[in-house]
């Protein structure tokens, strides 16, 4: 059983994710690791704060020995570089609180004033610190390392950016490794040149205007084998619990698996995916529409969906709210924040599908060592070429 | 802590659920399930089989005693009408084990292949059998429960077609009164009188064709109180939950929140709902493209969130396929199937929907007795009311 | 993942169970399952109401086709073999409803007063007719299916009863193939001739005393190969799970591992099992006073575990009580119970250990099918010679 | 939902558990948890290293700000105050790997061997680290807030060592404040002053023969309301939970409730906790034998649980193992420790169940905010005082 917490505030000293159930004997070091958290925090549109804040490292604190994982669990921990000046404003203790630092005014579109109300809070930094799309710092941490094992297995990982503001990428062979390098050089992350250009002067408009744009990011796994998942009871299909991995992103309003809403308007004639057969192959399909899941169940197909991302809530030009204090109307607190982060938010989803794919592989492959779990999938192998 | 765990095959003797942490004193009686199971059933663009052999009738097997829940566990059955029919194909018997019978066909969209290649089945039926959307009957019997428990504090659940086949409803003012008993009414549930029967002409088109049809339906909850979910950790956000159960239905692939994937073509400044206030109503929104969450967290507006469905993988004109034994290209397996089930998914998309919400209210409110979640409900009320 | 959830009242139509996550291919029969329950029933010291109105038999009506597992969930249904006299007091219609049937007068020792409270029913029978042990039933027929499954695997398990009211059975050689046939023979499952006796005239003497006796029995599997379990997160301890399965039975108030409470007088010089090695043999110990577990993981010798048994509560001298409704000091109501069910109890011990043992088997080996758990077994036995 | 993850090694850089789902508003301060690490550290026949390595502090470093809890994650580091000491031995960089540092010989008692095999490690170190009774730490720290929570809503938890070296303390009247006190004063956390004595003669004869000892402990929670936990499910019940938690702990090889294995020699007359009534009191009883629980549910009186400990497997005069490279008999591993943890063991006790308590209360009444909680339990006290 893998499974992960994270915790910390955005302004608060430190994000922490614990990981459990990482096979021991995996290499790790934490070069891997904030390489991700370098392109999480990248992508044309974001903001100073993604810039300077951010720029701080993971460490592992536990779980790793000598380069190996030694099967306890994992402990990252990534640094406020801030920290200095948030000191009084996320101080632990009593003495340091102030009334009037606090925030009063919700921005809509955040966990602001719901969760305000929720938790019964005078001060809306109580829920945005911990609301704020900073805690998927510690999630691409661990993402790094569930793509560091499922790398052992072949199986990898990439995202690219689908569309900004309307504006498509057209993406013809998903993905071949000129794309994926042409994405990872591309700012917003896309490998359409043409777009790009234009989703960039978008970005620029809107952050003139104070504004903040939306899009659409693509997450794809290759090398998945057959077999993941499994039909026989609701919280067991693999794509579900993808779907609910990628929604808990901050931000993320939908989720759509190969075609997903296009399925709405062609018949079943045009929308499956036939089987054919080859010796060396096995069986195969030549088109993916459903983008790597029947029955909750992968089909050795790549994986590939789709996440829509609404537009950052946190404007320079604020939209109207009410002062939770005094009732009256006036504009939401204007916090500093990104343009777009539809770029940034694909490493998320990279990370979060690289969890429920690790999750899938512990659960049909157990294992406890790395070699282990080598061993069974490749015997699993040997027997899906039988079948 | 609500849960409920489903068994039974689509021609095996009986469809099973057992629905764990229902509060005591709640009143049930077995028409409420069937008057649901019906809704799931019916539809125009379904197959004979639906009407015929799912004709049906739930029944409760525990947990209910005079009239009312008494904490134990609820267990309901749903008996399959045509077992005398089925009783040799899906025998307990290993004499009964007939080769003959085998199914080797396997229909591209179901997880017929890469489910038989995981469990290492010769015989296709031993996948198929579980992985259909008859056992979503099941999950339907245990939604009207769900339902009923949310009734109790005025939380309703309704839902609607949007669209099959490209021909999209028009749907304003969800939803008041009228529109709901519109949607019961309509033979494919959707209260667009124009485009229902644009809808009607497509599934008669395809029918003729051999063919199937998706679409999108949506569900909404009506009264669902702010704070339910949270932000605090991934797995808590109760958005990312409903889509994980959504998904998990069969035949969906693709979910939304609000606008959904429309948030990608819309600028901040016109995508988040503004926030009021006024005293009788507390905090307000004109708008609600959020679809009632924000940050994770219900935000005291109606939840609606739709749901891509594609067409059924059955078809009268079958696909092409391989047969496992032979590996010789074939057409896959012709099971009797439905044309259109778009307006039944809508019906089962209310029962996980439901079932999100009440698993979230026993989460956030707790109790035993009925009287006692009403009770910590009505003073949690009082609290946001003097926030 | 394997995970069960049981429902039924004592007295209602049925009691079922549905177990999750069995691999495919295994073999069953519903024989198997009904020689457990009939175990379960005896017992010398069983009432009347264990012969007679438990004579009902399991029925499969789920997972199972052609004699095999088919990796969707099973369920098993045991019929209430005097429903037609139950049928008003369990009725499931509200307009039953009896205010002079009401239970009224708890009987210490059982979850009717403090039940009552928690869930605010005014009648102990909506409480007592499912914290009865009779529930166990649906527990013993799952564990059969459990220990079909480890038996596959060569993980045997086995129970006898080590105490009753005060007499301890002398067992060495724990446990040889003759007193494995010794403690099926006997009337108390007890494998010391001795003490037998001694025992059984201590529940005559009892029973004709009104009152009743508890006890203590042991599980002892045998087989299981080290490494189940971890150390590595505190509820992955495999004997921590035991023991919580331990003592969710019925009528458990203690569980020990080992020599378990003697650890506390025994100095550290003697009370741990020292390690050797043969190259036939690998590692081994010439004692098991751990009971198979070390840091909460298997050592690969057996696990050995006790449990003590209060006296059934339910006496036919009633103890003194209170009446909920004139809060008028009245004895217990009076059931007709067993007067001592320690040999039964360790037939349900059985059915809970082997629960746990199958969950930690799926968790280190995976597999959807018993060929690929047994393939992955046999690679890990190879991994661990050469270790 | 409370739940909490630990992670660390022994000698590693820090131990960090993180805690989900504790209620805003409660106040919290480092130096309540520092008081009970310190006890944990405690008693007559700890070694040099709890007293020397252990100094170190608690630091909260997230979820809590200005003084409270702010229904975020909370985060709390325990820094290894040797951890200069350390870092080659527990260096994360592979190149300071050091195959004469190995530990080769198994500890008999300890995880070592079985984790190593499990793990397939070649430094038995890999394993000790983590299984080591260090990480209690961490759940001591949790143990605190969870105990601050019960404490808001009057239950409060204690424990106190019943047994040393077959000593046994006589202890009456469980918990009068008189005794507390005199637990707390106490060097081996006894109120019987008599055996007090023995026992540590019995622990200073150990050491000087380079032994261990082990013995029984008690835990109590006095103020627990009448129905926590459930008869409705197995895995709701809450003394088997309370039986895991306590198992999970480092060196407890058994548990029992209230007399526990007296049971087994009591006949049910003379077993059972009558029920008596008054208006002031309400329901009561005159005796405890339960130890609070009746049907897994709690019944208003003291929770009184007691686990064996075994003696520490880590001997100055080591056991007879084998070296796991060249599979020759050696001595085990001597490693720096303790004679006789049980004091300790007693307060790491104490945590888990408040663990568990804390857990079953937030089931019971939900609630975001400690007001919240307080209201929800105080409107069910009301109710079952008019029951």
């Amino acid at each position: 059983m893998i499974r992960y917490m994270t915790s910390g505030e955005s302004h608060g000293k430190q994000l922490t994710v614990i990981i459990d159930g990482i096979p021991a004997g995996l290499k790790l070091n934490v070069e891997d690791i904030n390489k991700d958290l370098e392109r999480r925090r990248g992508g044309f549109g974001r903001g100073e704060r993604a810039q300077r804040i951010e720029k701080d490292k993971a460490e592992i604190v536990s779980g790793v020995r000598w380069g190996q994982t030694i099967g306890s669990p994992i402990t990252i921990v990534v640094k406020n570089a801030d920290w200095e000046n948030n000191k009084k404003i996320m101080s632990l203790d009593a003495k340091d609180l102030n009334e009037k630092m606090f925030l009063l005014r919700p921005r809509p579109g955040h966990a602001d004033l719901p969760g305000a109300m929720k938790f019964d809070r005078g001060d809306l930094r109580d829920i945005l610190e911990r609301a704020s799309a900073r805690e998927t710092a510690a999630r691409v941490a661990a993402g790094s390392i569930f793509k560091k094992l499922l790398y052992e297995l072949n199986i990898k990982i990439y995202s690219f950016t689908r569309e900004i503001a309307g504006i498509e990428a057209s993406v013809k062979d998903i993905l071949s490794h000129k794309i994926i390098s042409d994405i990872e050089a591309s700012p917003v992350r896309t490998p359409d040149k043409t777009q790009e250009k234009q989703m960039m002067n978008e970005i620029t408009k809107a952050k003139n205007m104070g504004d903040t744009l939306g899009g659409v990011f693509t997450v794809v796994a290759k090398g998945v084998p057959v077999g993941l998942g499994s039909h026989a009871q609701w919280d067991l299909k693999l794509d579900a619990r993808i779907a609910q991995s990628l929604v808990s992103i901050q931000a993320v309003k939908g989720v759509e698996f190969g075609i997903g809403f296009e399925y709405s308007s062609r018949p079943g004639s045009k929308a499956h995916d036939e089987i054919s057969y080859s010796k060396e192959k096995g069986f195969t399909r030549k088109t993916n529409n459903a983008g790597g899941f029947e029955g909750g169940i992968t089909n050795g197909h790549d994986i590939v969906v789709s996440c829509a991302v609404k537009p950052i809530p946190s404007l320079m030009m604020p939209l109207k709210s009410v002062n939770i204090k005094t009732k009256k109307e006036e504009v939401a607190e204007k916090v500093r924040s990104d343009v777009c982060i539809v770029p940034a938010v694909g490493v998320i989803g990279e990370s979060v599908v690289a969890y429920e794919l690790a999750r899938a592989v512990k659960e049909k492959f157990g294992a406890d060592s790395v070699d282990e779990l080598k061993e069974n999938l490749n015997s699993y192998l040997h027997q899906i070429k039988n079948f």
